[in-house]
């Protein structure tokens, strides 16, 4: 295959349908190459937009921005851009406080739809937060369930029986990229009458999720890695459509009302995915993200999946093209196995980490041996492979033989 | 006392204490007059700059900013800016999730404190999203709880006994502004060794709350009223330190853990208040909120206090001088019973004050007859308030003898 050349890179840039998105962000810091979609997505320009519509709206408007201006539909709003990057259907996605509250949520109402089962099981590498909040809703389960934590992706499938009610799923591990198979997993669990809960932080916006056509239950993820939301961005909560009218709010406030301004002093439920809306909307944070999901309103899901994939492939490229000793490949060769990120392994990976920043690369560092670049199929161009390819090249000079 | 000169309310400005803090509000539309502040208060100069740091902080430091930046320690270090308004102890207050989920934490970490007991007890006309998170919290506790919803104050303090869990108190009524005492309200409770859980949305940061004082347990409130946090802003969670060792995290979160970064698959709780953090914080909505929190920087609370009892007074004084018929005063005539906002009746109170925007002045409206001008200590000058007079003066002309 030889080594990848900057033309070869410009040609695909060239050819590639999504080359317009990636100017519809700023550059960063003068010289600096990002590959930590994983960490944090990219700002787009709108986004600075967005924030002074919304000072502007705040200073003349004040209360009036709750009924004049756009505030309060926010989370639905949003939802319905988001639907189609996730694969899921329109009406059944929320965006809305943070992934830990929404996972709660998405538990506590699967374990309300199976109510004689005690169980909710994950694997014991999920993602930490993900088993912190399965262990406290398998606890508030008035039959009072337990979090059965079991080894690998392998025996997350077999583990599931008639007493579980849940299978919590990390979509994506957050070290080694390994992305789940979501029909097959569903396919065991609802053998089973189990449902599944998919954490897809690590993969919504960056590779297909599929949960409607995988039939996923109920899920939820962040928005501030490759959906480029912005720091502490919403989350959002995806409800199966065929739940929506059996699952119950586990925290009913106003906004899940059938009529929130009506100030019913009894709750009413509003249809549909909203009645898991709890507290008054964050507006800016909802103004950051409808800016960035704005950015795919003409772009085709499965291209920027392809597009995702081919450049995860080129990072796999260039670093296997470094000379030995180089970091080995940690996630899955196979594309349909890979999250947002691409991970290797390398004895010393913090250290590795920083002398990357000597190069001005952003990549990230999870203990103990793990190095993730993360790759946007919205801003990274073609070219920025190549140059990262360059740049590590200069930390890993060929050894005199 | 005759009516209200412009003369007396610029000798009022001249010796108001907080005059500087008006200067560092933006006018709004030209020529309106904003009496909203208990549905949203007003936007600080400053809140322009802090969304330009974070755009700014997000473009360049990427992932660094969660560890260069102080992105991730905004919920504690906003709870101690808002604590000594709150009359709070040093780290009591969280600034995180909305006032929803907060309570909801809040309702079922007293309700674990006290786990032989079955009720909560709560004024029917609280405000209508706290009766509905706390039937949710009632529901949940294990024993099988439920919501006594109660007529009044008076029978709120009398129905608390032996089977109280939790007296749910809305500090300042939505409707009349009526503020609870409660301090009286704590002792009673506190007698029967059942707890209180107060929500001072519309009582922060326009009058005393004075939480350490009175005793309360845990309080809850928004950051987008008197406190100027923006729209939808981060609420606050309060929990007494008494309370902090035995308080179990309801939805714990990496951000509450002791150590959040280090990627535990187990739970260690946080010291203090910042163990009931969940989620990434809203780093866009704390930069707004911190903003308007440092506007209280050379602030005194009780001057703060002081003025809006004096701007309230006048209020009440310049409606009370218009012709009858005209709206009466629904809200205590003692400031000490009195919340953020001032309202009066008015048997067609949706159209009085559809006509105020007629006449530029942004007043609220609640079913059925109520009329609400929400006064802030920060950004109001008393000639607001005489030009409120004089514009409604024009709205109400003296009948023909």
């Amino acid at each position: 295959m030889g080594s990848l050349s900057r033309a070869e890179c410009e040609g695909l840039d060239a050819r590639d349908p999504l080359a317009a998105v990636a100017d519809e962000f700023p550059p960063g810091d003068p010289g600096w190459l990002y590959f930590d979609a994983n960490s944090i997505g990219a700002m787009p320009i709108a986004a600075h937009r967005a924030l002074g519509r919304v000072a502007d709206e705040w200073r003349r408007l004040r209360r009036r921005g709750w009924s004049d201006a756009d505030w309060l539909d926010g989370p639905v709003r949003l939802g319905n851009k988001l639907a189609p990057i996730l694969g899921a259907e329109p009406g059944s996605v929320v965006v809305c406080d943070s992934t830990s509250v929404n996972l709660y949520k998405a538990l506590r109402m699967a374990m309300t739809l199976r109510p004689e089962r005690e169980n909710i099981v994950a694997e014991a590498g999920a993602f930490p937060t993900d088993l912190y909040v399965a262990e406290a809703a398998a606890r508030d389960q008035l039959a009072g369930g337990s979090l059965m934590r079991v080894e690998d992706a392998n025996a997350l499938a077999e583990r599931i029986d008639r007493d579980t009610a849940v299978a919590l799923v990390t979509h994506t591990d957050y070290r080694t990229s390994y992305r789940h198979d979501l029909a097959s997993l569903v396919r065991r669990a609802h053998t089973h009458d189990a449902l599944v809960v998919c954490d897809a932080s690590h993969s919504a916006g960056a590779v297909e999720v599929g949960l409607a056509a995988a039939g996923v239950d109920f899920a939820v993820g962040c928005g501030y890695k490759y959906l480029c939301g912005g720091p502490g961005a919403p989350a959002w909560l995806y409800v199966a459509p065929r739940h929506q009218a059996q699952a119950e709010s586990v925290i009913p406030g106003w906004m899940g009302h059938a009529e929130p301004m009506a100030m019913d002093p009894h709750y009413t439920p509003a249809e549909g995915a909203r009645r898991h809306l709890a507290g008054t909307p964050s507006v800016a944070g909802n103004a950051l993200m409808e800016s960035a999901l704005d950015l795919w309103r003409d772009v085709e899901p499965q291209a920027a999946f392809a597009k995702h994939k081919a450049l995860s492939d080129l990072v796999i490229r260039v670093v296997e093209d470094l000379p030995s000793p180089r970091p080995m490949l940690a996630a899955p060769r196979d594309p349909a196995r890979r999250g947002g990120f691409v991970s290797f392994r390398h004895r010393e990976a913090e250290i590795y980490v920083r002398a990357l920043e000597t190069a001005k690369i952003v990549a990230s560092y999870r203990a103990p041996d793990i190095v993730r670049f993360g790759v946007s199929p919205l801003y990274h161009r073609y070219v920025d492979v190549w140059t990262l390819g360059e740049r590590l090249r200069s930390l890993h000079p060929e050894r005199s033989q």
